[in-house]
């Protein structure tokens, strides 16, 4: 196997260092557009090789492809560049796998009630030349969209007769302290994205069909396990929600993110002021755009890891009828504490929960254990190895009755 | 009377129009960085006329003083420009006219307990210059500080023996919306100034001297007439404060602000972020203040007018005892529905009952009705005529018993 991976920021990094410890490729080509970043995360050992990319461009994906010989590509930029590496790796032949996928558009009229452009509709809408060319698009196999999904194959397969709700459930008790050990507020995951995906209309599959909802609908405490406790968790528009219901039967599938009052206060007051837009403002003579201004004052994700204590946690609540036909009421998650990855990989939690699941996924694709083609999620495959090789990575997950 | 308006800003423009009914002075030369803004607010009559000016520089206020053979300077510019003004006016022997003080600086160990360097504490340094050549600066004579200040000395005259507290209290039931009906956040007054003042330490007088809290202390549900009704106040840093206690006997003297729930929350989130900061970020190649951003994708306070409804409120509360000595609570207010003002003055009502005052005060000293030397606020002077003519000017005030 001789991987592509496209994008050494936080996630690209941290996918880096936890591949490095495992024996089933032959190389990876860390590439970035930025080569300095790229050189960085491909430090590991001799299998590792750096390289400058252009992300926007799917001939350059190729043909970097091509030079390597690459079988599989990871994708880990920025989604507004899915088109180009999905694209890029079909043309040269290789496998691809993503953490997020193609970007949705609002419904033109009824934007918090229709949807528009699904996450993923541009995706799956060439999923025949994926299944004619005999290759794989393994997408949204990070940790949510990814863990969230193989906890629904599980549920499905070995849990469940019947499911009324596959609901992905998210929280953190994540706090990042200044220099001085006060609490600042400082997003573990891009702003920018973070804003992108709170702000767009919420999509909710009931029924046999999606819909979409206003921004931060239907708060719910939710009660994380492991010393986490109970935040405050609303609606967002995730992949979960477009992957799901296409391989496990469910009768509604959302995904609430557990962002916490403060956050989703923050997040309504920049949409109330404009400053989430990324149209350019004129300011003194100069341009910018106002959510890249927000992003900048921020503390960037990457470099918080250091000031950052607590755990996160990422897991997928069913609710329907067990094997027995008895209601169950069922949340099966992955907790991951700051400290530990810190001192183990050098990396925060919320980049290498994210990173450590395509890992996983590749060496099951290497073994034989997990192969198809065309367009696939997380769910079209058997979950078990998935979550036992998890467990012997040293990151086991749980299981909680409720 | 020969006239020097510095700035044709929201409140320098409606100066013009409100001055342009009365005859008690001989010219007004409006002045203005932008010359096209000067030309615009100076399109009165013929006893106008427009000049470009930089009001950073005291030499080139003084020129035009001179130039002009002025005999008193309205400085209707940022506070941030207000030394040079003032000091200009000084050095060409003209009286001298604000609406607000110069700026304060934080204490540098105790921010929210000590003083730093107070409103005002520059003008009032050099108050012996103004007296010994025989000339008045009369500071702070808009509506707040200005018109409060007036009933501050009116109360301790003839309504109070004795005063416990003399409480500033400033509110509004103001909404703009947008093309379609939709209420929009907009604030009526300079966004860059009102992060200023909020988020500066609140001071406040109490037994004998000035200390600080910290910012939106000291919450208060108050009850604002004429239909306004109750909104949230807090603390704010504002020359009332500095100036009440220099001519009124008080125990304490405070300043509330009626911002409400929505506008202390955004002011909140926005010092959170540091997008309050006034220092310049890198973003994508340029640099930029976060605050002046903010600002930028705000509606501009100078054109929302005819998209507002509603009045605003300004009042000083008084509590004490009374002439005969038993206990007694009043609240002297004034308040402008911006319909009216609309109507009557093509002005919002914020800056119109901003920029009534100093018309009206300049008319007495013309009259010679209010005279004096040094560096005064407006309770030096007899607040009887002043609250008479601006009944007159078509604008009552009204007085509460609580």
């Amino acid at each position: 196997m001789r991987i592509l991976l496209v994008g050494a920021g936080g996630v690209g990094a941290a996918f880096a260092a936890i591949a490095a410890r495992r024996d089933f490729f032959e190389t990876i080509v860390v590439s970035d557009y930025d080569l300095v970043r790229a050189e960085k995360a491909a430090a590991q050992d001799g299998r590792y090789v750096a390289a400058q990319i252009d992300a926007s461009s799917a001939e350059a994906v190729a043909a970097l492809c091509r030079e390597h010989r690459i079988t599989h590509v990871m994708n880990a930029v920025d989604p507004v560049f899915n088109m180009a590496v999905f694209g890029g790796a079909l043309e040269a032949g290789a496998d691809y796998l993503d953490m997020a996928m193609s970007l949705s558009r609002p419904h033109p009229t009824a934007p918090y009630e229709r949807c528009g452009v699904k996450l993923g509709d541009e995706q799956f809408a060439v999923a025949a030349d994926w299944e004619s060319a005999g290759r794989l698009a393994l997408v949204g196999i990070g940790v949510e969209p990814g863990l969230s999904d193989v906890f629904a194959r599980y549920a499905a397969d070995h849990l469940f007769s019947e499911i009324d709700e596959l609901g992905t459930r998210d929280g953190a008790n994540l706090v990042v302290t200044d220099d001085d050990g006060n609490e600042i507020f400082a997003p573990s995951f891009s702003m920018w994205t973070t804003i992108e995906e709170c702000l767009n209309p919420p999509v909710i599959w009931q029924d046999g069909d999606w819909h979409t909802t206003p921004p931060f609908s239907e708060p719910e405490v939710f009660d994380f396990p492991e010393g986490i406790g109970p935040v405050e968790c609303v609606n967002v528009e995730h992949e979960e929600v477009l992957l799901m219901p296409r391989w496990v039967d469910c009768k509604r599938a959302t995904f609430k993110y557990g962002l916490g009052d403060e956050f989703i206060n923050i997040l309504k007051v920049l949409h109330t002021l404009g400053l989430d837009s990324t149209e350019k403002v004129r300011v003194k003579g100069v341009e910018v755009s106002p959510r890249d201004v927000v992003a900048a004052v921020l503390p960037d994700p990457a470099t918080v890891g250091p000031r950052m204590t607590g755990k996160t946690c990422a897991g997928l609540w069913v609710t329907g009828r067990g094997k027995d036909g008895a209601e169950r009421s069922t949340y099966l998650y992955h907790v991951v504490d700051n400290e530990w990855t810190m001192r183990e990989y050098g990396h925060q939690c919320v980049v290498w929960q994210t990173a450590i699941n395509p890992v996983v996924a590749l060496e099951l694709l290497s073994r034989g254990t997990w192969s198809g083609a065309g367009v696939l999620g997380p769910e079209a495959f058997d979950a078990v190895p998935f979550l036992d090789l998890l467990t012997e990575y040293g990151s086991p997950w749980g299981i909680q009755e409720r």
